[in-house]
Parts: C-alpha cells; structure tokens; sequence
C-alpha cells in the first residue's frame, strides 16, 4: 500500500501562526497547531503616542514558525499511525498584508539587528498601520495626474496600508532606518525566502499577489511604478526601485527547498519544496475551492470578497475594486479581490458598544434569536453599512453609518436584523459591480467565522443576494490554501499536483448544509436594495443628484404590508 | 387688612384631572391636588382589536371633579389659615383636546344614559383616538380641493384627531350613536357647561380655541364649514351642522355662574364665574407668560409650541403651523400653535426600548451625565426627530428616524446627545418657520418636565436655537393658566383683574436659573443645523432634489476639528 503523502500550510495572521498537516489525497487535515506571537499587545507592537501605528517583530515569525510546526508534527503522528515527516511533500505559505519589512544586504531584517532591535520603524510594518496616510494620499494624487493605470487594477486610491507607503512614510520620518534598509520584503516573501535560504534580497522569489495588489506591479507596465515616478516621491525611493525587484511569481512557484538548518530545527527532510508566498486572504479563498463563477466570501470583522477569472479573457478596469491582478489567486486566472470595511466589526459594535437590551440580553445570540423572527421589511427599517467607510465599490473611508426609518417602537433585534441586512446589500453591491463588468457570479462559498457559526446572517444573505450559499468545509481555509499551494510545489512526481486546479479539485470541500433564498423574503429584498442604492448612491457619490421623499414612504409602506401579511 | 382672593383652575388631562388653587394677588400655588380617572387603562378605554381606538368615560371627569376640588380646598385651608373658600372669585378650565363627546337634546352625554353605557363610541373620543384616519384623508381631499381656506389656518391637512372627523368616523361605523346624538361637544366645552348648568347644547358657549384649531371655525367664513360641504361629506353631518354652533369664544369671556348644585357639592359659593374653556396646552402657554415675542415651550413625550401675535396685524397663512386662530391663547391676539410629535418619546425609546450600556448603566441620568461631557459635533453624528413623523413644519405622519455618522466607536451617550440636538433643530425649523412669515421670537420659556427637570437639554436648546432659554415659574403651567383665566372671569369687581394680560403680569413668573447660548457651541450648532436642514428637506419635501454627498465629510470634518479643539 502506497503511503499518503502530506502537505504543510503555514498561515501567519496577525496575533499567531498556525501550522496545518494537511493530506494530499483529499485534502483531510490531519493536524493542526497554533502559535501565538511574543512580542506586544497580541503580537502588536503599538505606540501610546500614535493610534494609527501596528508593527510586528519579526522574530515572532520565526519563533513561532519553530514551535509550530513540532507541534503540528507532533499532533500528525498522534492522529494517523501511518504519518511520517518524510512523507511532507511541500510547503506553503500565507500572511499577512501588506506587511513590508526593512533588510539588509543579506536579507536580515533589520529588526533583528543590535542597533534597530528597540526601533518600531525597523520592524515589519503591520498591514492595519495607519502612519502613512499622508504619503498614501499623496501617491494617489500622483499617480492619479501621471500614471492613472497604476491605480486602475486596484481601485483608484493607494492606501496608507500598502508597500510604497510605508517605505516613503519611514523614510520621512526615520532616515536613518530607510537608508540602513538595502530592500524591503513583504511577509509573505520573507519567509520563503528564510525557510529557503534565499536571504538575499535579489535572489528572493516575490509574491505576485503582494506586488500587484499592494505594489502597483504589473507586466503591462515592466514591473513596479517607473523610477521616473518613484522619483517624483523621492529620489531615494528612485534608488530603491532597483533593489527591490523586477519579476513576481504566483504561487504554484517554487521558492526553493527547505535548507539544512531549517529541516533540522523543524523535524522535516532538507529540500522539501516551499512555494512562493501569498496573501492570507487569497489563499483562503483557494482553500474554499474559488473558481470562475464562484465568489468566495471571507466573512469576519470584515469582508474579503475574491473570486477568479480565466486570464485569456482580457478585463476591463472595474472600478471601485481594490485588487484585478493576474495570479494573485490562482495561477492563470485574473484574482479579482472586493471587500468590506466591516461586517462583524459593525454587530460587534452594536452589542459591545451600544450595549442594548439591558443585562445580559444583548447577546449576539440574543439578538440572532430574536432577529431571525423578523419578517424582512417588517421593522421598516434600513441600513448603511459603512460604520468603517466603504472599501468597494465607493473606496471612501470618510463614509460613515446610517440607520433610517426608527419609530418610537424599533427594537434592538430589529436593529440588528438592519445591520445584519445592510452588509448583505453591501455584498450585493459587490457582487453586481462584478457583473456589469462582465464577471458572473453564480454560487458564493462562505468561509470564516461568520459563515460557519451564524446560519442567521448566512440565510440572511442568501435571501438578499439572490444565490445559493455554501459554506467551506474547512474552518482553516488559509492554511489549507496554502496546504494546497504547497502540495503544487511538491508536484505530481512526489505524490502532489501539477496545478492548483487539480488540488483544489481534490483537497477542498463543502459542507452538506447550504442556504437556499426564499423567494418570498428575495422579492422584498429586491425592493429593500433599490432603497439601499439610492442611499448608496445619495451619500456615497459626488455626482449624484436626486429625491429621497419616497425613502421612507416606501419603507413604511413595505412595513406594513409585512406585518399585514404575518397576521 | 383685606382679605385675599383665590382662583381655581382646573386642568382635565389624559389620566387624571387637577387642581390648582391660585391666590390672585401673585399667582402663588396656594394648594394642588390630583384625582386619577377611574375607568380603564390610566383613564383611558381601549379596544384590543383596535390600536387606534382611545375613548374616555365622562363621567370620570364629573367624579374627578368633585374629589379633586374638595382636595384642594382642603389643602388650601392648611396652606393659608386666611384662606376662605368664599374668597374664591373665579373659576378656570382646560382640557385635553380635540375630545368630543355625543350629548342628547338636554346636553347628557349618551354614555351617561343606560342604552349607551357601554358604548365605546358613545363615550368621549380622546384626543388620541386615531380611528378616524380615513375619514380625515377625505376630510382634507375636500376641503383642499373646494375649500382650502379651511384647512389654511390648520395647516393644511385635517388630521384624524380633530371634531369633525371623528363625528364622521363614528356615523360611519356606528350610526345609532350618531342618530342618538342631539350634538357633540369639546370636552373642554362640556365642563364649563356642566358647572354653569348651561347643558342643553345650544346654550353652551363654546370655546374658540377648541372651534378655531380643531372644527375650521373661522368668523372669516361665518363660523364652521358650510352646510354645503359637511353635505358632501354626508347629509347627517350637513344636518349636524345647525345643532352644533354658530359662535366661539375665548376665554376671558364667562361661561356662567357655578350652580348651586355643584356649589354644594364642591363646597363652594354658587354662582361663582366659571370662564369659557380652553385645551390645556394654549392654557399652560397662558401660564408660561406667553406673549407677542415670546415663545412658549412645553417639552414633555412631545412639544407644543405656542406664540401669540396682536391681531391688528393682519398675518399671512403660515404653511405647516398646526394652527393660527384669533383669540385660542390670549384674547385679542393671534393664537399660534406648532408642535414637535416626539421629544421626550425619543429619548424614552432610546432608554427604554434600546435599553444601551448594559445593565443600569443606560438610564436618562447615566447618559445625561455622558453626554453633557462631549462637545457639539464632536460624534460625528447628525439625527432627525421624526421617530413619531412630523407635525410641524411638514405636518407629515409617513416619516421616520433617521442616524447618520455611526462609526464602530460610537457610544450610546453620544446617540442620545444627538437625539437631544436632533429635537432642538426641529424646535428651530419651528422657530424658523415663524420668523419667515413675520412672527418675531426674541425668547423662549421652557415649561413641562423636561424645561424643569433637564439642564443639559435646556443648555443644548439655548446653544441650538440662539436664543435665552428662560423656564416657567410654575411646575404646573396649565392649571395656572386655567386659574388665571379664572381670575379674569372674576373680573375687577370681585378682586380680579380685567384682562388676561394683566392677570398674567401679576401671577406668572420665570424661574431664575436662564439658560444662555454659549457662543462657540453656537458656531457649530449653525454648521450642524445647516446639515439638519438639507436632510429635513432631502426627506421631507416632496419636490427637493439635491446633493447628500457632503454630509457625511462634513460631519467627519466637524468631528475631527471638535476633537482636535479639546486636546
């Protein structure tokens, strides 16, 4: 009998890594373990002084990717006899991002240095850092007079949170680390290339998903931004274009294999094949199978809303979008990522912040409970769901919430059913600014910890979205992503694959229960959107021009009918 | 010495009825007393089919009565030992209103007469009986079509409240009452008449404030609608008209002298002037010290606001005032009645319904402590007072609430600061609404438990309408009111006065605690109201089309400054 071979998922978030021993043939997980970071606040290191400042030390990477993976090794040969660490075929890697961190020559970071060990700048510039949103407003502004195509693949605003931004931001404010830093590395780079041994930066294998989405890459214009633009920011940042990189791989790329050293402090054969890194997120939607047609929706605090489309069809520029890179999911297909600033985030404001109900009745299962008696329409209420600003389709964080139609009588489960609806509608946005432009999306696989634990918001969905939603079979779909991505990397000579295709068609899976809309509560929300949009389009665009009188009518009118219609 | 002189008001409210003993001399509150009614739910009838449905039993208000004033006069006796129940020289009276009830030729309440005891429709239709929604809708479709003066002066749509529609209402859905029914009378009209023996319908002189505000009694037009449009409503009400009235009157005319009947049953001398009656918000206006330039506020669940304006000046229709009638408040002047339909209520939904921060911690005195902290504009947030629709200036039911700026930090206090201000903008829309059209309002006299009870609020008002916020001496301003008008019912010659202002100058007073605006918060309040003002009109007018793009940038804006300014 042949033995079943293995593939290893590594998936660094934002407080812990966790390690997933996943089985090739069919993509079981057979362990997994979790390792929380040291160093800071839940592996942050923050600055009392300044709330838009996240960093992270490097180190915790490391450490934690030691102690991790013994683990999940560990727990492997306790859950199958027949497991053997000689049987790990390949590696993959996810992390967060964008998530740049400053080396040296060699690839050390700098953090790791005696000199910069105490110096947050020196440190990997979390993806949630804020700093940099004067340089980020001042790309956009560049970029947007000379060179639109660079922000037209990722929604039109360069973000404080990514690549350029941060560099320049340290560079304006801590000289010093800018110009002892030979290149920088995003996370997702960085550990490939440690667990390689491809240190130096040149040699490093970079991630197409971190460089197009976050670091305006694209072959269409020969790689980063031209040094004439990164000039214009600052001649330094010119300098630095030629030692940061000229070509980014997807991730059925090999990085290298696992060195000596490595293999010994981890309990694995040296050369196992390690594949070139990936965002988290992306690589979440691979471990929920994403495929044309098919919107995978990572709901938690926020959305992240990623599907694929074949690559030989060629794509417009949809705008509002924050991510159409070509690879950036799976490989030979455009990575389309959307998402919204806050879906969790926003009932966890309402229960943690507005604190309804009195004692202990505020609940989010309190408010489920009695929420998902409502009939849709019936509280005449409606909601936007941008308490956090709107990531797509708008790409406006100076939007905020709102909540219309409250009477003497509304209801703190009323309440919340309207948010609950409201990020739905917000979905919907997405899904049909996909569709104009030419993206179908047929069936939406929900993954995350809404998706799995709140079949409420999930029926919710169905109705408001007008589809079937699945939810993934896996609750690691990151690391099973890049489970997936390293049974590639091992490929089909080893007991792996030849592609991602393959993979997914044997590793992911879904869960038997599914939401399917009722097409009496679809009818009312099809009403319900038309009033979301105009609101939508009243307060989010600059152009809009046009009469909210109906507004509450309307909602008052569907009201009553749904509460007529229950008796 | 001489020895003073009393006047009783009486003020027939929605759950109880009250009086108050005045001494002429200086208005002081001598002694009060309450008598809660006895039938029903809190004095109130109920049908559990039918919401709508609020009716009153009269002879509650007669039993009321006779414990209420033996109450009083037996406390006024231990208040003042000088105090002889024959030095009262006047009596007052304000009631709920519009409160019809059916009388039979002799002007008996049908519900008194044991056919009809049990009746629901033969009882007093209370103010806030809503069953006759439909009938008011046809009401104002007529008479906006034939005669829109009718409705210009009320403005603009007759509501399902009001005298006539109810009578109709009750022919349409119970015709033997109607049949039965020689007459209706006001409440307000009943107890003066009953007190005066002056019961058969005809006789009974009937007030100008319930006739001018509620029935389209204008001497403009001789009187109530024409015969010829009650017949094209129906030809029973055509017929009605004839037994109804042919005049009204203010009160500083006398309805007749006290019987000798209920001298003796309320231990008073007979014939003591009982004055015309009134609706006790225009009374408690009297109270407050209304006068031309000054505007009286009574803030409880809802607002009244009521002015006065001499009526040599002849004043336009004023679009969206709930009323404009020649002598309703004081005699001589215009009576201006506007109105918000929930303050109070908001902020009781807010606390009661809403029930935020947990437990005990979400009480008005929790949040009120909160929520004088924070600046103006320093949430971000910007909220409508329409939870309960839109009296004045809109006069639309078919409106709701509405909370803009929730960001996933907005606290509770700061909701319920914002509902706060959000009821202080629409009393200045009122304001606003006033001085467009010529009715100058210098100052603002606060009464009702809020004004007395809430600095906080008073301090917002001050800030957000510009003006002193002055309260009213009396905790009980309409039972004053009522005393006052009885004090000028007693006339000069019995120890009185001659006028209702006169009257007021000697017994009304202010508190000596004001309310002034603070000129910073006052900036932002502009700016703020600004914001109010284009939502207010964006939802609330039909014909409105615009831009709400800005809104919420500004409210960011605002914020972000008013955050700033602290640090």
């Amino acid at each position: 009998m042949k033995k079943p071979k293995y593939s290893l998922g590594l998936d660094f978030g934002t407080s812990s890594v966790r390690a997933l021993m996943a089985g090739v043939d069919d993509g079981r997980e057979v362990a997994a373990a979790v390792h929380d970071y040291e160093s800071g606040h839940s592996g942050i290191l923050l600055d009392p002084a300044d709330p838009n400042l996240a960093r992270q030390n490097p180190a915790d990477y490391l450490n934690g990717l030691g102690a991790v993976v013994k683990a999940v090794i560990s727990g492997a040969r306790k859950a199958e006899k027949d497991f053997d660490p000689g049987n790990v075929i390949g590696i993959g890697v996810d992390t967060t991002g964008s998530t740049p961190l400053p080396v040296d020559r060699r690839g050390v970071p700098l953090a790791m240095k005696k000199e910069f060990k105490k110096n947050l700048n020196a440190q990997a510039w979390l993806w949630k850092d804020h700093t940099a949103f004067a340089e980020a407003g001042m790309i956009t502004e560049l970029a947007g007079r000379d060179h639109p195509e660079y922000l037209a693949k990722c929604g039109g605003t360069y973000s404080s949170e990514w690549f350029f931004s941060k560099i320049w931001h340290c560079l304006n404010v801590d000289p010093r680390v800018f110009d002892a830093a030979w290149s920088w590395v995003e996370c997702c780079d960085y550990i490939p290339a440690a667990l390689t041994g491809a240190a130096a930066p040149e040699s490093i294998k970079r991630s197409r998903c971190a460089a197009g989405h976050k670091a305006m890459f694209s072959r269409a214009w020969g790689g980063l931004p031209a040094e004439d633009f990164l000039n214009r920011l600052h001649s330094k940042l010119g300098d630095l274009r030629r030692r940061l990189y000229a070509e980014s791989f997807p991730s059925d790329v090999t990085a290298g294999g696992l060195t000596a050293g490595w293999a010994r402090r981890l309990g694995l054969p040296a050369g196992i094949p390690v594949a070139v890194g990936a965002f988290d997120a992306h690589m979440g939607a691979v471990g929920a199978g994403v495929a044309p047609g098919r919107l995978v929706k990572i709901i938690g605090t926020s959305s992240c809303d990623i599907t694929a489309w074949p690559n030989e069809i060629d794509l417009p520029d949809i705008p509002g979008l924050c991510g159409i890179v070509d690879g950036s999911v799976l490989p030979g297909f455009w990575g389309l990522e959307a998402g919204q600033s806050a879906v969790g985030d926003i009932f966890n404001w309402f229960v943690s912040y507005i604190r309804p109900g009195g004692a202990s009745r505020g609940t989010h299962e309190a408010l489920t409970r009695k929420a998902m008696r409502l009939r849709p329409g019936a509280s005449g209420l409606i909601a936007l769901d941008w308490n956090n600003g709107n990531r797509t389709v708008l790409v406006d964080q100076r939007l905020t919430g709102l909540l219309l139609g409250q009477t003497l009588h509304t209801t703190p489960e009323e309440i919340y059913r309207a948010l609950v609806e409201a990020t739905a509608f917000g979905g919907l946005a997405i899904i049909n600014r996909f569709e104009e432009y030419g993206v179908r999306i047929s069936e939406v696989v929900g993954c995350g910890g809404i998706a799995e634990k709140n079949p409420f918001v999930m029926q919710v969905y169905a109705d408001v979205l007008g589809r079937e939603m699945k939810v993934a079979r896996s609750t690691q779909t990151c690391a099973l992503g890049s489970a997936i991505a390293g049974s590639v990397a091992g490929g089909r000579e080893r007991g792996g694959y030849e592609g991602f295709l393959e993979a997914q068609a044997a590793m992911c899976g879904l869960k038997k229960k599914t939401f399917k809309p009722d097409p009496s509560s679809r009818a009312v929300y099809g009403e319900l959107y038309g009033l979301y949009s105009t609101l939508h389009e009243a307060f989010g665009a600059a152009k809009w021009t046009g009469s909210l009188f109906h507004v509450m009518k309307d909602l008052l009118a569907i009201r009553d009918r749904q509460r007529k219609g229950r008796r």
